[in-house]
């Protein structure tokens, strides 16, 4: 339902309903799932991924951790703050009091857990109260944490075949303009051109570019401001294709604005709670998509282990691909 | 030098000046070097590596990150403090003010970069006010952070293949006692009842078997207390053996009480400013080992990529084996 | 109702709900109100109040924010953790930039609002899901905060008549045991000792003197272990002397362990969200204690005014006694 | 030294260097001491302060502390982050898991310690390395915090006489615009206007009006951009006066941008480390002013204690005017 005048979708309230109920995976895993989509990421899939490893070359999909990020306040979300305990001037004006000479330096951080490079676990988004896999939302996370599908669940499962689709390079010549929406076709015809398919159990990695038109201009007013996404319509393909996870290299996986003129973040709300998705945000890259781009291969071994905060709703990860 | 009549080790200034003369890598790899024995860890090494994996099995050797850890406020350590700045109960009653059903919980953490699961970056320790590669201290670490040999140098750089030594198992019975120095006698030891050999860029992990103890019995009044680890007259065998990196299941990775009486962590004094060698600390590698055990396998493909905070000293990791 | 074999009250469901409905305050000062005791500090007390300033000498009744405090860790309470973000020493080594030789020094905390000298607000405690003056509790208290009675609307009220009630001193000869439940009657008979009269809108400082133990022999494995404190028997008197606020040298206001053998903090759940009586806690009385001894006057000109984080449900507090 | 093209004050390193001579404190007090002027603070100026309190009426003079403050995370200074341990909704859902029904809500806060309403420690800012009273600066600060003047030092002082000049109204007509340099001489000017006289000890309360302004029309980019604020040239008035304490309603004191083109913040260069001076910054003057303005009395008692964190170069405080 896209309205004529101004271009937006139309009744959010209903087409997320119909969106949720079709791409529904509760229950697929049995009742006590706490798992989704990483389900599809099995041994097998590993031992073929690790495959791929042919040059012994390296790629960190992590962002900088620091003040440089696209947070402003916005929700309590600032960037990390990273303080020293103990500093190399202090070591050096001997002021520390250890013996022999011996000094050190430590440090300290407070950060909103999704504030950079990051995974939204399964118990970040809810719709109408509920959680992944039928679950009421009060059941699932308190002030205390997620009690369910806290991100520590995810410890070890997230290293498999990651894919690359550089939408930005494909459809945007580089970068898509912010507000751009990645359809499904976008994403097939990505693949297409990089000659490389989509796998049940993947990782897929979409570049946008954004995050280079970032770091060359400045995040001005971010975060949450304008920027390309996948858009509403991705849905069912996101859910039909049996992916384990998905990443981008912008704040909000979606488009921003948002399709619907009235609603906040509609695909999150089908695709977390009702898919199991695991959603990857604020990823670099672009160093990987160079080197893709210049060796003709989009596919490779990627290891995206989130840090295990017990109980935590998303969790920072350096997501290091092998190629 | 061992003291007869307390079993010490003594002159702990000499002993450390010896060690550091003899096992310095600093001009090794370049006057600008940040990389420290990372160096070692080639693509070739990589690629060797990823052929290790053969089941697609995978292990976190990360502990949780939760207010259960061994830190009890020595040096405003804490465990990492997790609060929430949405809810599910908020959600799920209503009050979260978002459209169309949407729902949300977001998190936030404030804790010290070494408190859990870590890597020692090479700003950690000087030694007599330098710091690795012939650095003044306080050209490297300010209270701004690490300048020079921050811990996101090493952001794309650690997976490789990692190689298990159960100390814990082989010498200890399942455990090694508070207090007990593994010296290079064990650690060779070790190789041979597994029929593993530690080569060149190799991530050495180290399990004493306390972490077991603890998790059963509860970590008292550490951190920092009486502990299993590595004794000071590893330093050679650190250095000479050429690995890329070497982690343990301990707080503090040497042995604890120290075996001079009057030092302070003289293993670090030596090994990261003159050996510029990657120390892990409080990895979990138990449920690896039992694995190791019952497939008689003890090397594995290994990622352990720190979060990137721009200048930190340390950084929390989840380090994930792959057999 | 006292259970004879082990001292300890009995039935504590039904003696909360018997004192909750004696001493409530509910709708007293309208339906609107988020003062609730603060409502008894007139005007007119204050200016009688700064009457008794003369001598012009001043105590501060906080403890030191540091780590040296109580809390060790339980429902994620640290102690404050203070990091520098500049220092001296970078200022004075000419690492810092700025021009023309001036440097600075900054600093950071994290911290719980309640680790250390602190008011309660009267969103810190409910009553099978209701707050203070009738209000269902997540009506009041989400993840957001406190939206009505946040900590906030206590920002410029607290100046006035303090007494101090040296209960250790008269009843405990310097000190009260830990365990030690005082009563009414305890509280009466100090205020005879001293030629005191407590006066409707008080604050009413009790000391204990356990805080002078702790810094004697230490804190060990406090927070939230014996302490004496305010017998639950109290809770009438706290009503009907229509004080403004009460404090005490304790982590928790309330005898150590509690007088039901099963309850939690019982007093609290009568006095926060029925009396709507403001609690301090962790109050640093002895200095004071000291002087009133000498000087002979128990009562005395105070500010205590929270730091006004909005939203907060308790907030740290360095209160002045003016003499 | 005006340059008449720009109307900047020149040679900034010369100005302050004359300026300091010419104002020091150091050794006034003795070699030992940490107070500064708050030496000026006499327990006789107390006494008359307290006896200005004739209608009982209080007024806070902190801003709020909250996402809605000046800070925009330069130099790693964010507005304060406020999250909850526990909140109404979950007590009222049931899920504490505490007995009897109680029920409770905590919050914990990271900020930096001058994020908001705060006080200056005289070990906030050197000059050349030195810190007031002419201890090195090293000696004094380090990443362990200010072992020397640190804010626990004024924990109990700062009680007296506070006098609002409202420069913002006499000279601005309410509010003075952004670069604006107050003068001695509009000191002066403002408190003739308002019968008031500053006596020796005085805690001096400079409203500009911005805050009102800035509350108005939002922070826009701020923090550290452009403000009314104290001329370089009040050095002497500051010092000559001999006030026990300062205050203004903007973040950074003294005007900005600052008078010389290439200096930063210089008149706290002069007033820290020289004369020992307490600066309190982002204060919330304007119903205090309100209330002068109707009354015609612009003298009070005020108490601004601030919260003691061991080792502090700054603090934040609440400042409590009674009149």
């Amino acid at each position: 339902m896209i309205d004529s005048a101004t271009g937006t979708l139309t009744d959010a309230e209903s087409a997320i309903a119909e969106a949720a109920g079709r791409c529904s995976n509760a229950g697929r895993w049995g009742a006590d799932d706490v798992h989704g989509t990483l389900n599809f990421l099995t041994p097998d899939a590993r031992v073929r991924a690790a495959a791929l490893v042919r040059r012994g070359v390296t790629f960190s999909l992590a962002q900088s951790f620091d003040e440089n990020g696209p947070q402003k306040g916005w929700r309590r979300r600032t960037n990390p703050v990273h303080t020293m305990t103990d500093t190399g001037t202090d070591a050096e004006r001997g002021v520390q009091g250890f013996p022999h000479g011996i000094g050190g330096a430590d440090d300290v951080v407070s950060m909103p857990l999704q504030c950079s490079t990051q995974w939204d676990g399964l118990g970040h988004i809810f719709d109408h109260g509920m959680a992944y896999n039928g679950r009421r939302a009060g059941d699932v996370v308190t002030s205390a944490g997620d009690a369910v599908t806290g991100i520590e669940t995810a410890a070890a499962l997230i290293a498999g075949r990651g894919v690359l689709l550089d939408v930005g390079r494909v459809v945007g010549g580089g970068e898509l303009p912010d507000g751009f929406a990645i359809t499904p076709d976008h994403l097939d015809a990505t693949a297409a051109a990089h000659g490389v398919t989509v796998e049940r159990g993947d990782i897929v990695c979409v570049r946008t570019g954004q995050l280079a038109r970032a770091r060359r201009d400045g995040w001005g007013d971010y975060a949450g401001g304008p920027a390309p996404g996948l858009s509403f319509t991705c849905a069912g393909w996101l859910h039909g294709r049996e992916i384990a996870a998905i990443a981008t290299d912008t704040w909000g996986f979606e488009v921003r604005p948002n399709e619907f003129a009235d609603a906040f973040q509609p695909l999150h709300q089908v695709v977390i709670p009702h898919i199991g998705l695991y959603i990857g945000e604020m990823w670099d890259l672009d160093a990987l998509a160079t080197d893709c781009a210049t060796e003709g291969g989009y596919a490779f071994f990627l290891t995206a282990a989130p840090i295990p905060f017990t109980g935590a709703v998303g969790a920072p990860v350096n997501p290091i691909a092998v190629k």
